[in-house]
């Protein structure tokens, strides 16, 4: 393999049990059950992030998968094939369930979504949250909201999700239900966690260990709106953490400076897209948070394709900080948030951010793009 | 009408010949020819631009037009239906020369375009203006660069463009070389003019002249990047502006910050964007300028339909600070340049820059945002 020609000795189905930072030491077992230890100078955590299977009744059915790893997608890609798969349950409706329905609904799967909570992703303003429902609804797809599943059990149709006062019958059933940091081995090795029970890092990355460092989904990272602590497990971050991880330990001092909590997806005709804190977050941070939601087009007056987009924007009325949007739309969501993230970063108010020179042509947007109409609006709210 | 329910006086048609601001008088003729003068207590100069038509023999033949107004375009697609047009010239390849390319295209009319300096979007990194040259001509358009048009005449098929070294036969002759500020009025007024002889005012949108303000393609404008005095005469600027005097005037102190020069187009399969300085410009205003140009996709690697996104982007080695971008792709370009617009105001360094939290999902962008390999790139650079 490419990197043990480089001379990196990669031991392959070792599991690593215990670490002891006093002696630096990791140990364990080989695939061959025996013992191994190992000494380090300089140890990386990148355990990642494990898909959240509840520990009820049937969830380990045939026909029942969690979606996290390359290996799921191939097993659920084998199953639809062989068993011609017609019917889905989806267990969860945040981004990976939702992106899952897409692809399922394009290869002419019927789709059911459930989840226990009232509210469809309840971190959205609810007008948007309303606009993405929806578009969902007019696919076909059936969202149950509020209903727990307690169990799964075998049925003629292949198998039956069971709530205390639904059930619905499908061939596959998907666990999308969230993750959780693989940070066992770090609590037990007496590291400090963070939130979520997220291995704490700081800046550089380095955990409560000397010289033992945390990088991906399984640590945690800073806010640039809060400062604090958060755990938002996403590509970039765990990505970039990696690289200024290798920075920090071959001698070039990398420092991050945190995540604003953007994110983006895609789900049938629609872009979703966030950056920062919703009201809730940004009540429970302590600030005093007013919202605007508003309603603009994705092109110019009357240039052809024009379409709907809504953005939401939140402000901080006792700093005058510009500290959360969300967008929805059938085009020009993804990238437009990324003009707020910069801002997020650069703890612009309100006032400054509505003062951008934001581009404009009639096939991407009106004269004032949405975003400066959002925040032209949040001024006069605060 | 509307503004004059409103108590408005809309005295449409009189021409303003001369502004007096000592005695703050404003005098001119009535559609009558009757002398007129009015005096003011705050005076607005919205004179706008015209579109730069030389004086050359046959520029004013019919079938040639200038492109500029609401009536303009009228016209031309009148005189478009009226004369059954299948082939015509544009001369210039600006913005507005391209857009107007592309609407002819669409209607399946032939189009060559022709200019007298030898670069193609000479403001723009040599590799991405090629990608743009490229793209129109694979899309049958002629482009005739280093071409001066000495005069225009009469033909069997219409009119004829000459040039000292080429003749070309249209039916109609798009002249788009640009706009000129209308700042006659204001220079003998004695106002003090700014950059391209528009009307220079402060960030109050005041002019030199007490109680006179300007707002609009007549106005200058502070450039965020240089702090210096630039006329870049776009829509979101000049109504910005507008809005910022009703501010001034009626109470409101509004100071609008300046511009970064964001801009952005289409043309056929592209969209092309920018922001900030270019190279040349970055040097002309003494820094000492870097440039790197990158190559990435639009989508995540294997999404259906990703495809090449170019990135161009420049840092100042003083100081350290990112200055300008560039970009070019068949999607993404247009919103994606906003971040960078954001960053220039937030006088973000390169490094900071690359530290941004972008959104990322696979139907958007590979995980690294084209923008963050720019500026990874453009460190390692400086």
């Amino acid at each position: 393999m490419f990197r043990e020609k480089q001379g990196i000795d990669l031991k392959t189905e070792h599991r690593v049990e215990a670490i002891d930072p006093t002696t630096k030491i990791v140990e364990g077992q080989t695939p061959e059950g025996k013992r191994f230890n190992m000494s380090y100078d300089n140890l990386l955590l990148a355990t990642g992030s494990s898909a959240i299977v509840p520990d009820l009744p049937g969830f380990d059915l045939q026909g029942v998968m969690p979606l996290k790893t390359l290996e799921h997608g191939r097993r659920i890609k084998h199953f639809i094939q062989d068993q011609n798969v017609k019917k889905t349950v989806i267990i969860g409706m945040g981004y990976i369930a939702l992106e899952m329905c897409e692809a399922l609904h394009a290869r002419n799967i019927a789709v059911e979504m459930i989840k226990p909570r009232p509210a469809f992703l309840p971190w959205m303003n609810e007008q948007l949250a309303g606009m993405v429902k929806k578009e969902v609804e007019a696919h076909g797809i059936t969202l149950h909201l509020g209903h727990k599943v307690n169990m799964i059990d075998k049925s003629n149709e292949g198998l039956r999700v069971i709530c205390s006062d639904l059930e619905i019958e499908a061939q596959m059933i998907l666990v999308a239900m969230g993750v959780i940091p693989n940070s066992k081995l770090a609590e037990e090795a007496g590291l400090e966690l963070g939130p979520n029970r997220a291995i704490a890092v700081d800046q550089g990355l380095l955990t409560s260990g000397s010289n033992i460092y945390a990088a991906g989904d399984c640590a945690d990272a800073f806010h640039v709106v809060t400062g604090q602590r958060t755990w938002i497990p996403l590509a970039l971050r765990a990505n970039r953490a990696g690289w200024a991880v290798a920075d920090n330990v071959t001698g070039t001092k990398t420092i991050l400076e945190g995540v604003a909590g953007t994110a983006v997806f895609k789900v049938l005709g629609l872009e979703v897209s966030r950056t920062g804190l919703s009201m809730a977050e940004a009540e429970e941070y302590g600030f005093d948070p007013v919202e605007v939601m508003i309603e603009s087009r994705t092109r110019a007056h009357r240039h052809p394709g024009s379409s709907f987009i809504g953005v939401q924007m939140v402000g901080d009325r006792t700093s005058g900080r510009l500290i959360g949007a969300q967008m929805v739309g059938k085009e020009g969501a993804a990238h437009r948030i990324n003009a707020v993230a910069v801002a997020l970063h650069a703890g612009m108010s309100v006032e400054a951010f509505s003062q951008m020179d934001l581009s404009y042509a009639p096939p991407f947007g009106p004269t004032w793009d949405p975003l400066l109409t959002a925040a032209n609006q949040l001024l006069k709210a605060m």
